[in-house]
């Protein structure tokens, strides 16, 4: 069979092949990307999809505006503004099946192929793909524990005048750096000099365990005059509520909204209504300050464990950032006193020793840097994060 | 904002402009596309979510596989199984975001910008637009009563050597038209002759008033050596349960099923987990059967309606077949008597007399038939389909 040629610009994945190894019995992970099911408010969402069943069935069951739901559109709206978003009305933003559908849309509606697109070095994996399968040519950004570089980034859109930038600026996957705010304004400042759409992808903002982070992009772009009309922001429930629900959403200037309204038309027509539904009413029920509060505690105090035992177990053959929210540390094998530097050939031993991460490479789109390895402290308990790393250590 | 090129090669539809007007108070629609909200059976779907968060609320709210909810998928290959086709597995078959995103995740694995690909004319609109998005050239195989014709199809195969074959053939959108037991053995023929790939989209197949159609192509390829490695087929819970849910699927030959999963990865990551543990409690159930003999009686009871009172009302000035299933009723203008013969104008007349249909020629993908219109009898009751078409023949 002859299939289409945009499948020649991506390959599967390496790590799906390590993620095949996890079945092993016994097995700690911190290797997923996804929050702990035991978080999950299972009462609150089985009374949000009961209510939406009782007081709006032919809604939540029946085929729905590409847009989304109005009722969630309206709670998503109070949601962003509650955050300090102005100026965002229902009809500014559109509903996604998960913010990876709002990356679809984007690639559908803007990236021809030969099209230059930048993501951070390193960024989210299935983004590197996703934009690679309508012919992006990615250029990977530079960053460091204050997320993208900012001069070494205007210097690559002088070069390479991008279509757009890509950015997870706020405890990003699988950096955990958070863009500072001096960083945040002159993004935006270099969207308006070179007339550039910037995507800012904000799935963990909301997973913060000390002090809030610096204003979203979003946020700040009342302050940039322009920069508004060159921004798209995309949210998701999924780490803060539910994965399964597959409600996301994309703020993006009214234009372009539209054009990913008719992409989305031809892509699944529209996201669940029965989720949206159900989603809305949560929201409407006032559960998610509770619901955050909840998470944001458990995920600060495995992060802290983590960090503390990565430190008092791999000593000086591994160096991190410990981060202030998210779900990931990011860290760096420095081969120390002869011990493992590669984080391919960690991950293969770790496996071994009943531990699993995965190695960091993958997430660059270009020069990858070998010694890199991203660990989830989201899914296991500190007694799990303990043991596990203390078998990381076995396997250096 | 420029754009990715390929937007240039669809249009915003024709039919939205007319959808703007149906807001105006009063109107009787048969413009819909979609199954009647109060035939949704509200009190299954409750007990199947409560029981999906009682039983398995990880599973329902958490990531799930790309492929699909395992859960669902057994109770869709029991599904198909029992109506008779023969082989599908679990594991041959992969949940979809609604059928659409069937057709989505087909045309972003199959077609390169400048394949052919067939569709009959007409068929489902945003089928056409779908397909276009991905660069496909679309040819318009000429269909009758009984479907695609398929001597005229075999010279257009061997003329075009399309990179697949895309059809309803049963219950058709909006052609209400039925493939007859020896076209279908025909075209799966045709797929072993020349090679080429059919895809039988199949969301009516179940929607059916007195004796059951013919076996779907599916059901067929088990008699016709080498048809199945060539053959995909989507169904869809929309039509028969509830389009809010978004639960589709897809079966198709090995190779093909891997590259969908792997664009559907980067298109949605996954059909809301939550929608598909609802789905397959509703299932595991066993309320399908009785929910398919409800909307069978009330849209056979409809389709009569609406089929006498189109006679009765317009006489010689329409023509039509007479539906055996499905939602739809295509018919032709003829013009007898100096009547309105374009389906077009007709449409626009008739929304000022109170009654909304969708004019048939956007459905053509090239020679469109401007007599045509598709009428809807799914969601008017009988009275309000009566007065509907009394409507309709004032404004002729």
């Amino acid at each position: 069979m002859q299939f289409a040629d945009r499948l020649d610009n991506v390959e599967t994945s390496a790590i799906r092949e390590l993620f095949k190894l996890l079945g092993k019995p016994g097995i700690i992970s911190f290797a997923g990307g996804f929050p702990d099911s035991a978080m999950f408010d299972v009462d609150g969402i089985r009374e949000a999809v009961n209510t939406a069943l009782t007081e709006e069935a032919g809604g939540a069951l029946q085929y729905g505006a590409t847009e989304g739901y109005n009722p969630l559109r309206e709670q998503l709206a109070r949601f962003m503004t509650d955050k300090g978003a102005s100026d965002v009305a229902p009809e500014n933003l559109i509903v996604t099946t998960g913010s990876q559908q709002a990356l679809d849309l984007l690639g559908k509606a803007l990236i021809s192929p030969g099209d230059k697109v930048f993501v951070e070095g390193p960024t989210f994996l299935a983004t590197i793909q996703c934009f690679r399968l309508y012919g992006a040519e990615l250029v990977s950004a530079p960053i460091d524990g204050e997320g993208v570089k900012v001069d070494e980034l205007e210097a690559l859109i002088a070069e390479h005048r991008p279509k757009f930038i890509y950015l997870i600026p706020t405890f990003g996957n699988p950096s955990g750096a958070t863009l500072n705010l001096e960083r945040r304004k002159k993004v935006l400042e270099l969207a308006v000099k070179y007339q550039t759409l910037v995507i800012e992808d904000d799935p963990y903002g909301d997973l913060y365990f000390g002090a809030a982070p610096p204003p979203s992009l979003l946020n700040l772009s009342a302050s940039v005059p322009g920069s508004r009309e060159l921004l798209v922001h995309c949210g998701s429930l999924s780490k803060v509520l539910s994965p399964g629900l597959r409600v996301g959403w994309m703020i993006a200037p009214a234009e372009l909204l539209a054009k990913a309204t008719m992409c989305k038309q031809f892509s699944d027509a529209h996201t669940s209504t029965f989720a949206q539904a159900t989603a809305a009413q949560y929201l409407k029920a006032g559960r998610m300050p509770a619901t955050l509060a909840k998470v944001r505690a458990v995920y600060a105090e495995r992060a802290q464990a983590m960090g503390q035992a990565l430190r008092r177990e791999l000593g000086d053959a591994i160096e991190f950032t410990q981060p202030q929210g998210g779900l990931f540390i990011w860290a760096r094998l420095t081969g120390a006193g002869g011990k493992v530097g590669d984080g391919n050939v960690l991950a293969k031993r770790a496996i071994e020793k009943g531990v699993a991460f995965v190695p960091g490479a993958p997430f660059f789109c270009a020069n990858p840097d070998h010694a890199t390895l991203r660990l989830s402290f989201a899914t296991a308990d500190v007694a799990k994060i303990e043991e596990g790393v203390a078998r990381l250590a076995q396997a250096l």
